[in-house]
């Protein structure tokens, strides 16, 4: 399936061309931080602006990568314009920018390095490098929409008519489109989604996407899955991954594993979309867990919550052990956690 | 011990004094809206204004029956210059709109049926009525602190030197009093204070209140007990209760349940400090939780979230079932969970 033909399934936030999208000498990157309030993008003219966006966090979670394509694009047209032998030290430069954006972001350094892969061929063929990267950039993204087509069928055949479905934080397009395939074919289904404090990703990009969609939506607080569990109203819980270690941990937005534990302790079983496996994360020493900023536990929307001399601490992600886990959700089915070794060779 | 003796004991909130006091015509009233931002009163000079501001909810928790009190002693106060025959009917008008301000609060309509009892007494003596309220409220203040004193200290017999506590929402004087103790005695303590959504009592009120004794408080957010809990950091967990059913069922703050099963998950004790039992309450069936209002989801200091066209769903307490309770913390000491119907008779 091409992104043309679930497009009608992607909300706002979801939407490639609201992700990141660059047009003539412009980049156009959705503004994360004034959805679902406001739908508009940041408008950049230079890789500069671009960088800047990215660091000031306009976009988030599969957000990054694009728009710093898309920067790569805009310094691609550039460098067209340019003499020869300047065009690659010019988007050499561009590069290094746009990966010190994110420097833990593996995957976003990857990527451009793939995209200046192809646009070296360009320069040595003396084609457009600007076509060199959003050729790059279209065809990348088909691959990636595949991959969540893939796991977001495998997750919709999960849920049964009826269902009341928890999640956590924003699961992205994976988690997106089950919701969505479910609710297509006719399965009567309602979301529970907690709001995640601090950023509160919940509110603001899970619950308007699913409502976006039509899908029935009832936005909780963070604390109130175990009586609504209690209730009857849960069948099944669904969150994303930022790492699945290779013996089956996942690591997730802080809440995850409370969820879970509460989920088990209900009989619900809890399934988590796995992008991939990382080789080098064989178990749960080999996490390390990112400690944030502890003040931003202190205020909502930068207003202050408490007083400012307490301490506080803030565990981006939390770590739920493999025998609360159910199933992990891949481009290739489902696989129990204990199960995932050959999957990662 | 007298409310003197542990008045270094009490933070702000808790002090008789900040809650709610009668001086010469005018009621000051703790504002809990803007503690710990500011330590200021809401100044009342009539009934209507003392009704209203319990309805604004300036004051929650133990201070909306004080504030009535104080509340009724005013109205004592302009009855005593009233005509003999006219000053019961003053302060039974009075009296009736104090109440009328929580028609659920039970306690406060019995207690000010109490203060009215001391205030026909003196009638009928030709004693000043307003010294009837005021003495009858330093009196059973006085009678509530021995209590909550009582119950701190069970609670802190609890605590072991070096032990992370993990508690939910604000549990007024007697956990205060029981973190007081265990730190005053020399155990080092550090108590873990969920935010408590939306009305984040947890950052406004708990974490000040114990900082402000001195005590090491760590805020985090209603998701991460599992996450710190995981870390060894937690070794008791405490929380108030709103009603205990006699056959143990814990009916407290919608967050409480889910920490219990996690706590329970973890091998962490969970202690409830019970008021009292109320016979009409023996079991989960005769508990009715109250829903509010979906909007308070959706917003924070009435600032949106969310798309406010979005389904919101708000359970203002949960049920913690008595396998999960590890102590219920009386003021005759600390009781399995299936061993309350004696003393409720």
């Amino acid at each position: 399936m091409s992104i043309q033909e679930i497009e009608h399934l992607l909300p706002f936030v979801l939407n490639p061309k609201n992700i990141a999208r660059y047009e003539e000498g412009t980049v156009y990157i959705g503004d994360r931080s004034r959805y679902p309030l406001e739908k508009t993008a940041v408008k950049c003219t230079s890789v500069e602006e671009v960088a800047q966006s990215i660091e000031k966090m306009v976009t988030q979670g599969a957000g990054p990568w694009q728009a710093a394509a898309c920067g790569l694009a805009l310094a691609a047209g550039e460098a067209d314009k340019m003499p020869h032998d300047q065009a690659i030290p010019h988007l050499e430069k561009a590069q290094a920018r746009l990966v010190a954006t994110r420097p833990t972001n593996t995957a976003m350094a990857r990527r451009l390095e793939l995209a200046m892969h192809d646009v070296r061929q360009a320069h040595a063929n003396h084609h457009s490098l600007e076509t060199a990267v959003t050729n790059w950039l279209a065809n990348y993204r088909e691959k990636i929409y595949a991959d969540y087509v893939a796991r977001g069928k495998y997750g919709a055949e999960l849920i049964d008519d009826g269902d009341g479905i928890l999640t956590m934080c924003f699961a992205e397009a994976a988690f997106i489109l089950a919701m969505a395939f479910a609710h297509e074919s006719g399965k009567k289904i309602r979301v529970f989604v907690p709001e995640t404090r601090p950023f509160l990703q919940g509110a603001k990009l899970t619950a308007p996407s699913l409502h976006e969609l039509g899908i029935p939506t009832t936005l909780i607080t963070d604390g109130m899955a175990a009586s609504v569990m209690a209730q009857g109203k849960i069948q099944k819980y669904f969150t994303a991954a930022d790492l699945i270690t290779l013996d089956g941990h996942v690591v997730n937005k802080v809440g995850t594993f409370s969820q879970a534990i509460v989920a088990n302790y209900h009989r619900i079983p809890f399934f988590a979309f796995a992008w991939g496996f990382d080789p080098t994360k064989p178990d749960r020493a080999s996490i390390e867990i990112e400690e944030r900023n502890p003040e931003e536990i202190k205020s909502f929307k930068k207003m202050p919550t408490t007083d400012p001399t307490i301490d506080a601490y803030y565990p981006a992600f939390d770590i739920t052990p493999p025998h609360l886990v159910s199933g992990v959700i891949t481009k290739h089915g489902v696989y129990s956690p204990y199960n995932l070794a050959a999957l990662a060779s």
